[in-house]
């Protein structure tokens, strides 16, 4: 018996993985939790039927969520990440010299736990000093800070169940109160091939609450789409103005990215140009 | 009752497309070939049950492999393109004010003639007085013309079935000889992801032969692995020394390229940099 899963998009895409091994399902208070190993990605986290990371493309999207806002950021102390329970992204935050706090905001413990069994990989920064975690909702936590951090960053699903409020110019409003006054913040925005009306108006959103807006793309072979979108909404640094010498020196330690791909990655293809440009 | 159109990888990956039209199948002396009308990216051409082009996500691929090599030469005139039957790069390439000639040589003359019937946005550009096709085996094609053509660029199938001898040494020898003393060549190399073990080797044969060898990247939806990868070999020009201005004035008609896909293009990430940099 061959077992397959499969990821179905809008019933007309199906994204097919043969599997080696089931290793765990449950229903969580939030979500279907499951981890399977599979033959081509490795160890795969899979929410509502939807893949969120596999160990062997997973390096993509954390180091993209998170090195491109703190090297844009020119010295980022105390950061947070919305979501982001597998903890990939804080395991890429925590390379960086200068972090003093990471905090993680992640809604549904049932993730974290899970991670830290099934994907020690990509959770082994969680129980580092720098790091604190919170198992709260995001957008009511970030409600509550005012003037904190200098980088947040929206490691969210696909904007359904949960998610959903985390694609919405409120929370947006929310993120950058939350922000000191040099802040940044990164938000995965889905594929402008499959998901055009969902960066439209997401981009417009962080536009009319953040002074400096950037769209940046990595491609993540297991995310539908794979040409991958992240937003930044900026109150001061651009990312054209970083000082990639910063960047160098991370590159030492990482698959993807380089500071050529800090640059490259906002070199926006004529079709997704025109979408972000539209009103 | 739904149709899906699945493509295997390995069986170990499985990509699946519903399917609203069921068009046309045949056995070609060379391959199987099918058409259907897909509901995410349009009308899909299949060969050996390999996905070849979408009308929705074609332009990509053919933009990438014809306009990089074609900004890259300072003034190409005369053209070939092997492969290539559905006729999308030749379209690319007459866009170009500076094209005289383009010779299109496809060994599977079914590949044209349905192309033109099935997928006409792709094809509309084969009957153009600047083209001639040639419906020939493309290896033995090669060898036969010395120091003809400005550009080359070898629009392949995988490598398998009568694709395999287009990612030898030797055929990137008659590719070398046929261009002229500034020429420059471009192929489509497939997916850093799933295909390492055919990128490494070609990128070494082709930088045997060429004193210039690059490779660069485009994400492509429906070829698997998703980042694809072009690789050039070239005589005299580098593609960074690329005069842009003409790239600008291209990309006025384009939906992925511009001068700053150009230059990006060509930005890899660690991963990709070091499958080629290892001998």
């Amino acid at each position: 018996m061959e077992l397959w899963f499969t990821e179905y998009q809008n019933n007309k895409l199906a994204y097919g993985y043969k599997i080696s091994k089931h290793l765990h399902s449950e229903q969580t208070k939030f979500q279907r939790l499951d981890v399977v190993d599979t033959e081509q990605f490795g160890r795969m986290l899979i929410l509502d039927g939807i893949v969120m990371t596999t160990i062997e493309d997973e390096f993509v999207y954390h180091e993209m969520i998170s090195h491109v806002p703190l090297i844009t950021h020119p010295n980022p102390k105390k950061v947070a990440v919305i979501g982001g329970g597998d903890g990939g992204a804080i395991r890429e935050i925590i390379k960086h010299p200068s972090i003093e706090e990471a905090h993680l905001i992640e809604i549904d413990g049932r993730v974290i736990e899970n991670s830290k069994k099934y994907l020690p990989e990509i959770a082994c920064a969680l129980d580092d000093p720098k790091v604190t975690i919170f198992v709260e909702d995001g957008i009511e936590f970030i409600k509550k800070n005012k003037n904190t951090y200098d980088v947040i960053m929206v490691d969210s699903t696909d904007p359904i169940g949960p998610a959903v409020g985390l694609f919405k110019k409120e929370f947006y409003q929310s993120v950058y109160d939350a922000l000191k006054e040099d802040g940044l913040f990164v938000a995965q925005t889905e594929s402008p091939f499959l998901n055009k009306d969902i960066i439209k108006p997401t981009y417009q959103a962080i536009s009319e609450v953040f002074p400096i807006t950037r769209l940046y793309l990595a491609t993540i072979p297991t995310y539908p789409g794979f040409l991958w979108s992240f937003s930044m909404g900026s109150k001061k640094y651009k990312p054209e103005d970083a000082d990639l010498s910063r960047a160098e020196a991370i590159a030492s330690d990482t698959k993807y990215y380089n500071p050529e791909i800090h640059r490259s990655a906002f070199a926006l293809p004529n079709f997704v140009r025109d979408l972000i440009a539209q009103k």
